[in-house]
């Protein structure tokens, strides 16, 4: 079965949603005046963990891809839970790099452990969880008419660090270093999230390429997302790595996942309340899809641009 | 790595806690005049699921653990939320199966979803995390000399039921009916819980064997505990089966895992308050170690009890 069928099959089968329905980055329910919110993200080393990863960028990740989901829905985190399942006869270096890097990971977003086991299992497996609360929540339903639409820090970075590394592309070590950086360290926005909490009209982490998120951005809101593709930001690293592939850096920016960047859309007139870095990148107007530069634009995360690339 | 090394290697690296030190069924962070409490626990095909539960079983029973160890904390469950690892090739009836077992659990416990996700793995992995609330926090370290030591239901059938099943056992119908309801459906006792919240002093649910919790318990109240056998609620069926293997049935009921049954101590005079039924199994003493008739008890859970019997 394909992920999709089991996700539409467990959809059918759970019988009542927290008080946000399912579909946005994290669940939430109320309590008294603010929201609690909830999120998991399971890592599995065959599929999601390329041989390049040290063990702590593996721990680290974890802790990240979870916080990741909490701020994007405005909220500030306020505790982790992991389940580890590993094979038995695992290296005790590989798991205590593990440890380390769940332990930097907490430290960097200073949230608490609240619960952790471990099991024997075939693969290494990472189940994490984070909780956050917010007094006001970001969803990816509010986008309005109007509303700009923008995006932290700068995009592709991930994916070209991947094709380096898969292609074994040959670029200067100050290029690899900064793609690695942010294909095998992601960071997540927390600060920026917890500021967008009060302020954003709606928000969506980059986990699958920033084309998804703004395709599920516009259909959850009921809006028309237009962007400029010159005003997407997209490092000379990134603009190298497309030019020895061939490829638009345009495409690579809007394909590439696990970016953990904040996408978000906020009234023009609020924009300037927002005391960090950001890129205004398009704008909201009534009616549906998405487009670029007039055209529209397909909802093609990494996967089809990876198979359209190099297969 | 044998697990206790794994979970040492862990500890070491932890860097901050919630407000309540691991150690507990479950984790705790203060939220205004509450509570939250979060637990997560994760089931792997391989060493979790037994050949002769169904797919609706396991995920009701990946509920079940989990919502138990929020009631053993005195607090309502308010939110469930699960990642799911199946290999690709699955089987449509089996995995639907789990989704049916899931909803029964969440609709059983009244338990909204708040989150979930589906991976690939090469196993069967369900890691299921409860949330819950409560004002008054019942913990491992809350047991005072004076106070009696209770347990809910009964102790014993979710071994016998194992061994019935594993060693091929001839018993009557009805008896084996008895036994695997408990072996394969356990049940949480959430209500039992929340009611002990507000009244006990301490709790543990019976995970690993009512032996172990007891050790636990006294060890980190700092006290001495000691039980009288003829008080513990053994089943006939039970009795019928420690017969067939030529086995004292009180060791079977002390060494019983995956009970859920919750053990608390209480107040001789608030005691009363209980409007559910229950055992006084013992009582609570200055000192330390735990004593059943006088002698002392072994801390052994089901895994040592499993090799003297039958290996």
């Amino acid at each position: 079965m394909r992920e999709p069928e089991i996700i539409e099959l467990f959809l059918k089968h759970l019988w009542k949603e927290g008080d946000l329905p399912l579909g946005d980055d994290a669940g939430a329910v109320r309590f008294g005046d603010e929201w609690l919110v909830a999120t998991n993200d399971m890592l599995v080393g065959k599929t999601d963990v390329p041989d390049i990863m040290t063990p702590e960028q593996v721990g680290f990740k974890a802790v990240t891809m979870n916080v990741s989901d909490v701020a994007a829905m405005g909220a500030k985190p306020m505790g982790f839970l992991f389940s580890l399942g590993v094979p038995w006869d695992v290296e005790r270096d590989y798991l205590e790099g593990i440890a380390e890097g769940i332990e930097k990971g907490l430290e960097f977003y200073g949230v608490p452990v609240l619960s952790a086991d471990t099991n024997e299992a075939d693969d290494l497996i990472i189940d994490g969880v984070a909780l956050g609360i917010t007094e006001r929540l970001l969803t990816r339903s509010g986008a309005r008419p109007g509303d700009l639409v923008c995006v932290t820090g700068d995009l592709g970075r991930a994916v070209a660090g991947y094709l380096v590394w898969r292609e074994g592309l040959e670029v200067p070590g100050k290029t690899r270093k900064s793609l690695y950086k942010k294909f095998l360290e992601p960071k997540a926005r927390v600060i920026e999230g917890v500021k967008l909490g009060g302020i954003a009209n709606s928000a969506i982490d980059v986990s699958d390429g920033l084309a998804k998120e703004l395709h599920l951005l516009a259909e959850m809101s009921g809006v028309k997302i237009e962007l400029s593709s010159e005003k997407l930001p997209i490092g000379d690293d990134v603009v190298e790595v497309a030019e020895l592939l061939g490829r638009d850096p345009v495409e690579l920016a809007l394909s590439s996942g696990e970016e953990f960047e904040l996408v978000f859309t906020v009234e023009q007139e609020k924009a300037s309340c927002l005391d960090f870095k950001f890129s205004v990148i398009g704008r909201v107007f009534e009616g549906s899809g998405v487009y670029i530069d007039g055209k529209p634009l397909p909802p093609l995360g990494w996967e089809h641009f990876d198979r359209k690339l190099l297969r």
